[in-house]
């Protein structure tokens, strides 16, 4: 059958400055992922894109043409209303894993489909693995079934959803074309639209660790993610929140299993709590649910009560212990003062180069190599005193955590300690849309 | 052995406006030509060129790393200094076929490395292989010896010549990244320089029927290149010529080669004797030829007789006729008046679809199909006299033909014929860098 439209044309609709038609747009996005229009041509017109940028309007259609080469899920039989949560990425980002039995707990089902980490930043789905039995994939059924008997499900997303997304993402990540709002957004909406959940939470994360480093950018992020969102009918907000340093203490996926089973059992770093009771509550206000505490369903058990059923509903083993690294380093501070600065992206390349991230997508990764944080920003140390601990399965890789700590910032290594000073942390920076912040 | 360089830095770096490294250009095209930068990378990196442009001294360098990546030819050993012409393409554009026996005849050897049509602009060597007999392969050691013989040679490129830019070539075409001065310029200069040449001499051509439709683009091309070639220590010019209109009567490679025997003949069409006239003299001047009249030499028969021994050389019956077209239809005037207009894209497209042309490059080209013109712009009809004739080998793209005509100028149509209008025609509007205009 004839093609109705010719790749070339759409490309130089874009790169003259124009506006893609909706007609254009579905026949692309279509016809990229039946293979019509190649590699090369979509390279070219993404770089258009960037350049170019994109209505609402486009952004749009382009999200919905994305959601159009795949399946839908429907969750409109389950007897409670659905919430889900997407953060953009960060440092330590373990908010998912006590958020999602929390609201569950609340009387919200929550649907996440989750992806693994690709470098400084850690996937949920690797953390998750940490724990012996526990698996990812979860079919269409099973995923109802959990969410009607537990209320939450954490898994990997089928190849279902949004496969020309799939494709596109990974051709943005060789071509230099993945740092842009409207291909961003639409990525991120594509799949949460097509996931079918009623409320949507996004964590637009700000600062050196994440990817939106500054908060305009982020600003802007968020309200092109909620209006796509909002269009879709998805009742959707955004809160911005900071990623200068990393998210409470521990950084690995070990590490934020137990930071997280501390959060469940009432304690954990107050940071963390603070972001996953205010995710919660936003989420839940979504949902008409205003007159459930979450800090009270995380201080009564309430929440790890739903932990324990999600993770054994997908046979984890709830009661087995993380492992200790074998290989472990102490950092120490080397004067006395107040620690003014703890650069996330330094000490997520740490983490990283210690084994808990990957380079390439078929790498594994270690349960427990990373970086455990025994003092945080605004912390007042002793020279001598013990900052961090850096953790390795493999003990060739302890030099490369230790040299990407000292080269990050460009060689302003990631720490600064500063005799008399002081530091105010907010964790929130902004919201978009949002009933509760 | 590990790549220097990534392709996604040299891809961000123009991307975010960005002056590429002399180091990263020589990577880039070298990598791109051994397959380690990939066609959906090269595409991405040659929209964020035409987006972001290049400076003078990026493009310098691309177009020594595209020529790099091949052979160089040296004429260095010829007795004689050798000169060359491009031209940019257009409608009825067979000046290369009387200027190369006409500059040869007068004492510069000329060193014509020529291509195929592709669209509505017709290919040198198409028109060449109308001649039973001729062939457009020569080897490099059978240039060099007809060049000293003969003076001129018209022929293929061989692979050898910036392999870079073939392979660019082919993708630019398929991702929308073909107008662009700097890719433009290389993609020329790569070729001319790479030959050995030591004067070019540019044709822009400028108007409907030409790459550049206005004469500032034309203009900024021409400059380009001639710093290009200046740079690279060709003694390079440019002369931008009028292409709103076809030039000569003959449009199609059988009628082309017609033509161009007689103004070899000293008749043929006032333009098409202008231009070649300009062209040679331009041409001598940057070979220090001075004290010769190319148009004495086109009077005389001294350029007819070079045409015969170069046609001869490459294997062609000098003599044979032109076939006739067996379909031939008449377009005539529907009312009396001056032409003042004939749209060289109308008439280009028309012959083109007639057969004189090609869509695809594996397509063969019809020797007698084309278009020839009993009237030009400027010229006085009476209602019924024929305009022009249409000419083809396969009944059925007549049609075509015809609608070509009618459908040119977004319907408007090829021609206008005005009662009491006139209109002056210029062919050469403007120089970069010569000597003679």
């Amino acid at each position: 059958m004839a093609e109705r439209h010719d790749a070339v044309d759409v490309i130089r609709t874009k790169r003259d400055g124009g506006t893609l038609s909706d007609d254009q747009i579905d026949w692309v996005v279509d016809a990229y992922t039946r293979g019509v229009v190649a590699d090369e041509q979509m390279s070219s017109l993404a770089m258009a894109i960037l350049q170019r940028g994109m209505s609402r309007a486009e952004i749009a259609r382009w999200t919905a043409a994305m959601i159009a080469t795949g399946e839908r899920l429907d969750f409109s039989s389950l007897s409670r209303p659905t919430a889900d949560k997407h953060s953009t990425g960060g440092v330590g980002d373990k908010i998912t894993l006590p958020l999602a039995p929390l609201v569950a707990a609340c009387g919200v089902a929550v649907p996440q489909l989750s992806g693994r980490g690709l470098g400084h930043t850690g996937g949920t789905l690797d953390k998750l693995e940490s724990i012996p039995g526990w698996r990812a994939d979860v079919s269409n059924a099973e995923m109802l079934r959990q969410l009607e008997d537990v209320g939450a499900v954490i898994c990997a997303a089928g190849a279902g959803l949004a496969p020309a997304d799939k494709k596109l993402y990974a051709l943005r990540d060789v071509t230099g074309t993945v740092e842009t709002i409207p291909l961003i957004a639409s990525s991120i909406m594509s799949k949460k639209i097509a996931e079918g959940t009623g409320v949507l939470v996004l964590d637009v994360k700000v600062g050196t660790g994440a990817f939106m480093k500054d908060i305009d950018q982020a600003r802007e992020l968020a309200r092109t993610m909620v209006d796509l969102g909002t269009d879709a009918g998805v009742v959707t907000s955004a809160l911005l929140t900071d990623m200068s340093t990393p998210l409470g203490r521990g950084i690995g996926n070990g590490l934020e299993v137990t930071e997280s089973l501390e959060v469940l059992a009432g304690g954990g770093p107050a940071d963390v709590v603070e972001l996953t009771v205010a995710l919660a509550r936003e989420m839940l206000a979504g949902a008409g649910v205003t007159d459930v505490d979450p800090a009270e369903a995380l201080r009564d058990g309430r929440a790890m009560d739903a932990w324990r059923r999600m993770i054994a509903a997908q046979g984890g083993d709830v009661d087995a212990p993380m492992p200790a690294a074998p290989h472990v380093e102490e950092v120490r501070a080397d004067r006395d003062g107040v620690i003014t600065r703890m650069d996330a992206l330094g000490v997520g390349v740490a983490a990283w180069r210690l084994g808990a991230g990957r380079a390439r997508k078929e790498d594994p990764v270690q349960v427990s190599a990373g970086v455990l944080l025994h003092k945080v920003v605004g912390d007042e140390v002793r020279e001598g005193d013990v900052i961090m601990t850096l953790h390795t399965e493999t003990e060739d890789r302890m030099p490369r955590g230790v040299a990407a700590l000292a080269e990050a910032c460009d060689g302003a290594g990631t720490l600064d300690i500063t005799p008399g000073g002081s530091v105010e942390r907010r964790i929130i920076l902004d919201s978009v849309g949002a009933k509760t912040v």
